[in-house]
């Protein structure tokens, strides 16, 4: 058996996920483990190495076959050297994880920052499978975004390509700060935290709306409302579409790309949010740069990340 | 002399540009010779190829050292293929350029657009020296740009990538209808095109102007009225700044390149509008995505198209 294997690790806050890929990005085996954010910066580096020996030694494969390691993990990274700058949510400054695995593993390693990861992995073997330029939105509690071209992901000078949901899309009459302190930016009004705000803003206001009567409102409530009939419900989800669209206008002068997925709680409101943002994008984009464009759902979930960290081997 | 020389042609409504570039993007000899759009697409094809015979003849190189020939031309392309679809100046319609000129040249051909061809140019042997990841606009009639990631050209899925003149930049509120039939592109107001409709607008809404005086408005009387302090033209330049500078700041969060160029004639009113776009852009971009960002001018002026599309043969 001389088949490559390619290990993928999604580094969460709470739980380390590792997949094992084959080279086509066919998720084989999966294990997962506490990250022990609380023990500090060596517990998490060993519990990484530990948890990736444990993956393949409880595969069928061997470690020979293991033609790499790609790591996704959130924060300020300089990818090309795998070194985290800043990770506020794993509490680790100036680690350099490349070199960390790669002595404790003696294989290669390739790290990258979640959001890329994610689009990556829908990229190489979700959605856009056989797709070479894609952009992705992952409408979460922020907007995270990942750019592919030519296959492969888009990181900048500083690696900080893909911040989708930084974009100062919402006109400055109506632009609110983001917590990046800039005004405006696509996840004021386009992520589950901006569609909350603007309901519980709207019930606030008395806003005749059943969102009300619900007393913690979460974005499934919105979105749910808004399938239901409810205008104000219908308005806030519109307002996120619209914004969403109008941005996947921008992108496409500028990048041309083929295909727009979209990840994330958000997205699972289904058609609904799809044919909305269609409906903008439709309007608002030249023809030479939305022709044969597609915006399609993600289709990995919470997959994605492990998938697209293995991809970052070939891919990388 | 067995060193690879790289032919560059800059195909324009009215002249056919050449140059020779060695590999390092210096230009060591030029060439150029009339289109003749009215003769037909057969002709303008016929003088292609036999100018790039000419300008090899002439100089003190083999045709066995060409390595290759990069066409840049204006119009919508399927740049893969090197078939023009469709280019108004020149009258071209479902073209195959690099199909014709491989058989009549017998040697690799790539075919680019000339604003993407202009960036390569810039980013290869020009401002962007070393820089692997640039963004380039042309402020000219229009606003035309390129993009160039890891050293190569953006092309995207239909060869449409870079149209940065066509990002809807301007507000709806205060957005005028683009060459494009869109609302609110950047060239509506960053162009010469769009500095001379302010300027017009301004003399007819009767504002205090020196340029009252001007009988034909050019941009450059506009940068120069601005330059010597006339504040409806400093109005007028600075709203084509301010649009530049917020279009890059969206660029920075989208691709987080390194250097943005800044080409065409409006670019030649240096500081003045320099300043103008950094300060912009400095209030408008996150610290993460403009640590250590430069936006500086282009140094090829006409020459960027003929090395730039030599470039083709190295970056394409």
């Amino acid at each position: 058996m001389s088949e490559k294997i390619y290990v993928g690790v999604d580094v969460g806050g709470t739980t380390v996920k590792l997949g094992i890929c084959n080279s086509d990005g066919t998720l084989l085996q999966t294990y997962e483990g506490p990250t022990e954010v609380s023990k500090g910066p060596d517990a998490i580096l060993h519990n990484i190495a530990q948890y990736v020996k444990l993956i393949v030694e409880e595969s069928s494969y061997e470690w020979s076959q293991v033609a790499g390691v790609g790591i996704g993990i959130a924060g300020f990274l300089d990818i090309p050297n795998g070194i985290i700058k800043n990770s506020p949510n794993l509490n680790l400054n100036n680690i350099d994880l490349k070199g960390f695995l790669e002595k404790e593993l003696n294989t290669i390693i390739k790290v990258n920052n979640d959001a890329n990861v994610a689009a990556l992995g829908e990229a190489w073997a979700g959605a856009g499978r056989g797709i070479a330029n894609c952009v992705m939105y992952t409408l979460g509690t922020g907007v995270g975004g990942g750019i592919i071209i030519d296959g492969k992901i888009v990181e900048g000078f500083q690696s900080v390509a893909g911040e989708l949901g930084h974009m100062a899309i919402v006109p400055d009459l109506e632009a609110i700060q983001c917590g990046c302190g800039k005004m405006g930016c696509l996840e004021t009004v386009s992520s589950a935290t901006g569609i909350i705000r603007m309901a519980k803003e709207a019930v606030a206001r008395g806003d005749r709306t059943s969102l009300i009567e619900v007393d913690h409102i979460m974005a499934k409530d919105v979105l749910d409302a808004a399938k239901a009939g409810d205008e104000v419900a219908t308005r806030i989800v519109n307002r996120a579409a619209y914004y969403l669209g109008r941005s996947m206008s921008m992108m496409s002068v500028i990048l041309n790309p083929e295909y727009y997925i979209i990840g994330g709680g958000v997205a699972k409101a289904g058609d609904f949010l799809f044919d909305q943002i269609n409906e903008v994008f439709e309007k608002y984009t030249q023809e030479a740069s939305k022709e044969g464009v597609k915006i399609v759902p993600a289709v990995l979930g919470n997959n994605a990340g492990v998938v697209g960290a293995a991809g970052l081997i070939l891919r990388g």
